[in-house]
């Protein structure tokens, strides 16, 4: 590992979709990275910038093809490679790289679901190297901290597990200190995300004339976030008790931003906690996330193009909810993976991610 | 009351409003529905059309101011009367009305809670005609069809207790022949509205840069439908067991339209029902209510400008997701107001209201 | 030809794109209409209402595949058939239909451009049947009314070209009739439309997350419409002195509407006319046409979902601003090709067309 | 002067607009800017993360009431104020700001118009400080650096007057270069802004359901930007034959984003010109204006949130169409002022500008 201070040699593979132009959006302002390679096979022999022209002037790199050459050099010249790309290819990858002492950050889902048969069988493809994934590191700092800063692989969070695992963190932490449940019956996660969520492609379901003044959930007894956000919930953060949970996504017609409301049903002795000051001090030492005031309601684009992650509470007798935002490209993606490389890489952990949300 | 097929006149009071015009935009192609008045204090004088360009060759109505003299002549001159008004202007002028035999259809709040107490408390003004409430309406003609014939008074529904109650009908119906709760826990209620739903009023809240591509929540333990929804559901459909609410709700960067996603944790009687067949059963005769095939999921638009409302259900394990849309201006307002029109004068339920919805 | 207040027996080929589904919308409520074919390649086999669930209860048509055996059915069972596809597909069965006494309007751009070279140059393809292009009436009401109802087959115009050509009859007309051009220099279509305008299709660049929050220029040098806009301005309105017009179209974050900016450059006699009276005269007697009071300007919304185009003048020193508004889906393509109908089978032209405008 | 690297302290006058917050989005991450004041009438004593909680732990500087003792303090302790303010407040202030050697940046319209004839009949009062007027110098640095570097107050350009001069200033360079007129006729200056340019208030005109999926034009006649235009075409480029413009600016359903269509109609030796060229050599020194390839067309979010401002050429025959697009906030506001702020005390014109801009 390099020392601080010094510039670490960078690989991104998948530039081409939206956590990938995000990441160089913030790696291009980063004082400690430098992109070395860019790979797509569609845009290979590219400039970046001629396909996002808001690069122009800011980042001039090539797309290189993924080719097996394109691979072996990375893993030469690189101290980190990050995958922004569909399920299954960093898997494939992962282990050459990891062989040759690069770290890695998968932005995908390859190394999120620690069981192997759960990931079978929502992403319909078996693991390639459980070996590598049983060391992987789930990466949400504000949990996971220590086990990043000393990881090879991490797994970077979905963007609804995000809100999800952090809006319950504190609750699940006070379940533990009280040796009592608190929560009576299922905790309902009801999360609402920006399009681009869906991804940069072309698609009769997301283009604008589908999408626009419209509103519509999907994916109420099917989305892969749901054993990621249960995983989370009872293993990550280790709960005593197990947590059900229910979980549904809803589509927003807005670019960027994810709310999540999280409707906690309480028991007796959870109801008589005061979650407000519960929330407050959880997170007192975590920059990224801020709890609002009692009473104010947060809205996504206080998080807009910035890696915070808000939360408010809304206690009222038997019922806890919990409202998170946050960028889904940033604290959602892009922003918490190089989170995650300052930490494994010894920056601070703000270093590069001083993005104040734009407003409107 | 006029014999089917005449024209019936109609007075309007707040014609400068969103219901107001979608109240407009409906009753001009109504072919029974003749509009002699239109009142409005701040547009006394113009032409609705010089307010609304798109009424221009449609509706040429002039406002007239909302004088005492033109309360009177419409006592005089009107079949009906709708008003559109805030909170506060329907109970001021009904008992003039209802003593001159006229049928009152009101838009805004006055009528909707049955309980003095309860309507001191949210509207903050005591009710001035207590014995008018107490015979007037719940106009939703799917749970009340019979009554709104007979009825001089219409409390046209809030648009989140529209969708909430015809959404937990069934399930309350269930219940009721069941003789068993079948609900375990408290029902959340986690509704979306379209920015409409605010009103037509320069207020910073509700300006574009405000809004768009953004997401709130607001009012978790305060907004006003709340007891109006716990009423319906407990009151109107004469649930046998008491049924507790948690709503919230969030506003959703489109004009129109609103989602309510409805979470009903089920006993182990109420999880072995077959509940999309008990959905469809419920609402085989109600036109304007659509449930959907099993696994679509309906988005606000399939509703869009029209008076349909559409349900789709969700069944997994021990909890029920109903997911409810319509257009909140519609069959959340000046379309539903417009259904009970046509219930009070003995037309066709469908009448002027043959609106399909506007794609994309 | 059937006699007036009969119904009709109609075909439409290519029900899937917008213009398909807006077409089903009006003409599923037109009283003289009767929808007896609807095919799509695609979706062969399929209800309607399962690919638009807006359409459910109010058009079960299933979708045939576009085979010559139902070709041949439409030419034996329909009075008209309607082509909303892309170019190329009308002229291939256009001939056969013909032969076959049914009536054609091509919403598509087959039979818009009567110069055969110039239909090569911008449509990349050989004309296969001129002699039925030769005959065929350009669909534009206002322009062309006693030609239309005479006509087999009609050219359905563009939307672009209905708002240019429309907002620049008056002038033409006046410039006819003073024998002076009154024009000095070129005239200047500065054009902007929602995205329906792309059509229904799942493509990157009209993706919601690429085209919302966002403005942009396209086709400067190179739209389809250019051509058609020059053969409108310069042969259908018979200009006296030849036009030249610049187009350039601009793609704005809106589902509907399309508002196009003229831009003429006034001779000193040209400057002296009173172009306010002349544009409200121009169009009295038509119906769908609206000419504004002086100084209001219009917006798209104004025409949402109806049939009506807009037009607003502002005349200052030489230069004669004409904006005009419409729905692009609409007055610039099903509402026309309705109306369009409504005239060749003899019907009042405002038969089924009855829509008010949505607002907000 | 301070030394290049030392801080400044800096007041803003009107701190709650758009314009003021993005002021405080860009100078809380400059290196060498430290707010020291922060004025607002309706917002005294709150923290102005409270009014914007974006900012939340990144400036939570309180607002201060505009008083007389509040601006005594700002003109001992500030090196710079802005003003961020309606029309009117920044010359009543400027006078005694300038006595005490503060320099002033007015982001407001009172500095703009040298003539005092035109800023009374376009602003409706007398100018009270003509003398300053007279010294101050127009904020467009790649017109007026050097005058710029010298001033003491500057009248930083309006949002469309910033794309219409910067997009001309090539073509009147050439003109005075080639001592022809080169233009032949009227230059058509077509502006589309997003609504964050008409501010942050509540007006009906502005709030979603009115603009939302809706497009206008407005102010053809009559905009305050039409003079700023004419003389910084004439004046601040000096050209050497008098230049004509029309201005028609219209309404996007977008945030933020700016994108002028200007057409320029040549004459015979103006068509003969390579205008790419003459482009590209034009802005090749200057950081924060593009010159896009031939062929591309700009759409706003490629400047969206920094300070970019691109420009694309299009020259078809006898008419050069120039497409400029910038944030209307940054470049076009805030950005500018701020840049306008680093050469005035010597820093790298883009310090704390590297604001890369965000896609999607």
């Amino acid at each position: 590992m390099r020392a601080i201070g010094q510039t670490i040699n960078i690989g991104i593979v998948g530039g081409t979709g939206y956590t990938g132009v995000e990441l160089l959006r913030i790696l291009s302002r980063h004082p400690n990275a430098s992109i070395q390679y860019l790979t797509s096979r569609s845009e290979a022999g590219r400039a970046v910038s001629e396909i996002f022209p808001s690069l122009r002037g800011v980042c001039d790199v090539v797309f290189s093809d993924m080719t097996d050459a394109v691979m072996d050099q990375m893993a030469k010249a690189c101290d980190l490679v990050f995958f922004a790309t569909p399920h299954g290819v960093a898997m494939a990858h992962t282990p050459k790289l990891v062989a040759a002492g690069v770290k890695v950050i998968d932005l995908g889902a390859d190394f999120r679901l620690q069981s192997l048969d759960d990931f079978e069988a929502w992403y319909g493809m078996a693991h390639t190297c459980p070996e590598i994934l049983s060391q992987s590191v789930y990466g949400l700092p504000e949990v996971n901290r220590k086990h990043i800063a000393a990881a090879q692989v991490i797994a970077n969070p979905g963007c609804y597990p995000t809100t999800a695992i952090l809006g319950l963190k504190p609750v699940i932490d006070a379940m533990n200190t009280h040796a009592d449940a608190l929560i009576d019956g299922r905790i309902i996660i009801d999360a609402k995300s920006g399009i681009s969520g869906a991804g940069r492609q072309g698609k009769l379901s997301i283009s604008y004339a589908e999408t626009a003044d419209n509103f519509s959930a999907y994916g109420v007894t099917g989305h892969r976030h749901t054993p990621e956000i249960a995983q989370g919930v009872n293993e990550i953060l280790s709960a005593k008790f197990p947590v059900k949970i229910r979980f549904v996504p809803h589509l927003v017609p807005m670019i960027r931003g994810m709310l999540s409301t999280i409707h906690v049903p309480l028991s007796d002795q959870g109801a008589a906690l005061n979650w407000q000051e519960i929330f407050e001090r959880a997170y007192q030492d975590d920059y990224f996330i801020d709890v609002l005031p009692k009473g104010v309601f947060p809205d996504t684009r206080s998080a807009r193009a910035s890696n915070k992650l808000r939360i408010s509470i809304h206690h009222d007798l038997d019922v806890l909810t919990i409202i998170v935002v946050q960028d889904n490209l940033v604290k959602g993606a892009a922003g918490q993976a190089v989170q995650n490389m300052n930490i494994m890489f010894g920056f601070d952990e703000t270093t590069g991610l001083d993005l104040v949300p734009v407003t409107p």
